[in-house]
């Protein structure tokens, strides 16, 4: 992940004006760091099928990175979760304004459908990689679970609902990066069991989350915790025993799920799992 | 445009889930009319050279109303302009939510990338429109002028730096209508000469907004007026008499620069400035 680490920072939006602090505003958030985790899986399937296409693959791990971020700034903003620190840093309205946070927040989610437009594949690809994009991180997609979240704020929804909203808010867009790695590798036949795969995985991620939320301080976390009481976690509707089982079951499925990938994607998926899921003891 | 009024209500986002209001926050200002100036100039573009192609011109005219719409949406935010009425009738915020504003302004910019993704051409057109309608409606565009109109409000520009303002907010995205109508009908030679009497037509439109905001009622014209004081308005600027003398200059030349183009595409935008540019007397 060095090398996207490396094109995400040649490649960081310019744009040069009068005004003295946007330039350095859209920046911040992506130079910030961060897991990487939806482009470390987008990479993760290209590896698996035509390492060849990993260069032209970062373009679109870069994309995705660009709309995950834009969705980060806007949670955080002063209507939302109001949150001081992201990625170890302070927001964007706190380290700006709120003005600064809502526009960057815009320009990013814009930016990645023109970095998916200039990326380095045929036009046919292109098209297919921006539909994925917009309609998991779009209005039945991710947006749709953070207006879930934000309106059912302090209101308990039952485990079904709460798994359709992390399904929105977080699943959709993890699985659509594993889908629009086979889409860049000509897989179609393995692109929706991945997408499947990444629904499952975005949930664990998500439980995963809920559960560092209340065993982390914000500074090993980067990013505001202890905050969920008032929200739908997987935590406040389980308790924190049950969710660690909920996770592990998750993962053990996951576990299982691999079987079904070609030999070359099961071991780069194990890695993956390996390297951002923790087992709960 | 009548037609196309019907395909937006036709075509209007659908999202349902548990969220009681989200859907119908979605399609609130779609619904609630507007000018609908650039989709007319597309369509003017597209009926001069091809009416055959109108009907999916429409799905393009729709996306660029999409993402519009999501602007005047997070323009009118508290953070922003926090005004209390668009199009009519109360802006999303106050109808709803702070929360549901920022989220279906998210949700229609992110809506009009899906609905270029599958507007009914070859991929070779979608991803020169999807490319055109990012790059001007984005970062180096329309984002940047509101950051440029938000960080400058009580300090007065140069006219210059206004004209700068304006193109990024309000131009480029009446100038990349014109344009993605000359690349809907396949007319490259064109698509540049309309883009810059797009830049000018958007200029002298923006003025125009400027004169009305000091000479119309809130009521008259369905958004906050008398709003502008502490913003780099020509009016602000330049004062009235001469804001309007600009205008009409500005008219003048667009009227000689119609000579360049083919006698169709005269026809249509003739039509357009006479439907929608005033004179000044």
């Amino acid at each position: 992940m060095q090398k996207f680490e490396q094109f995400l920072l040649d490649n960081l939006p310019i744009s040069k004006s009068i005004h003295p602090t946007y330039q350095e505003a859209l920046c911040r958030m992506l130079e910030a760091g961060g897991k990487r985790f939806r482009p470390a899986l987008l990479l993760s399937v290209v590896n698996a099928y035509n390492p060849l296409l990993l260069d032209g693959a970062r373009h679109v791990a870069y994309a995705i990175e660009l709309l995950h971020t834009y969705s980060l700034i806007h949670d955080d903003l002063p209507a939302m979760d109001n949150s001081p620190l992201r990625r170890g840093k302070p927001t964007l309205h706190v380290a700006f304004d709120e003005v600064t946070a809502i526009l960057v927040g815009d320009a990013l989610n814009t930016y990645s459908f023109e970095v998916l437009s200039n990326a380095p594949f045929s036009d046919y690809v292109r098209v297919q990689l921006i539909r994925e994009l917009a309609s998991n991180g779009g209005l039945n997609g991710m947006v749709l679970g953070q207006a879930i979240d934000c309106y059912f704020e302090n209101k308990p929804l039952k485990l079904e609902d709460i798994k359709i909203l992390h399904i929105n808010k977080t699943a959709k867009l993890i699985a659509a990066s594993l889908k629009m790695g086979a889409i860049i590798v000509g897989r179609e036949k393995v692109s929706q069991s991945l997408y499947d795969f990444g629904i499952k995985l975005g949930l664990l991620f998500q439980i995963q989350d809920d559960i560092l939320d209340v065993t982390q301080s914000s500074l090993e976390a980067g990013k505001l915790t202890n905050n969920d009481e008032s929200k739908n976690s997987f935590v406040t509707i389980l308790g924190l025993d049950k969710a660690m089982s909920e996770a592990n079951i998750l993962a053990d499925e996951l576990t299982i799920e691999l079987e079904n990938f070609d030999e070359c994607l099961k071991i780069e998926l194990s890695v993956i799992l390996l390297k951002y899921i923790n087992r709960h003891k």
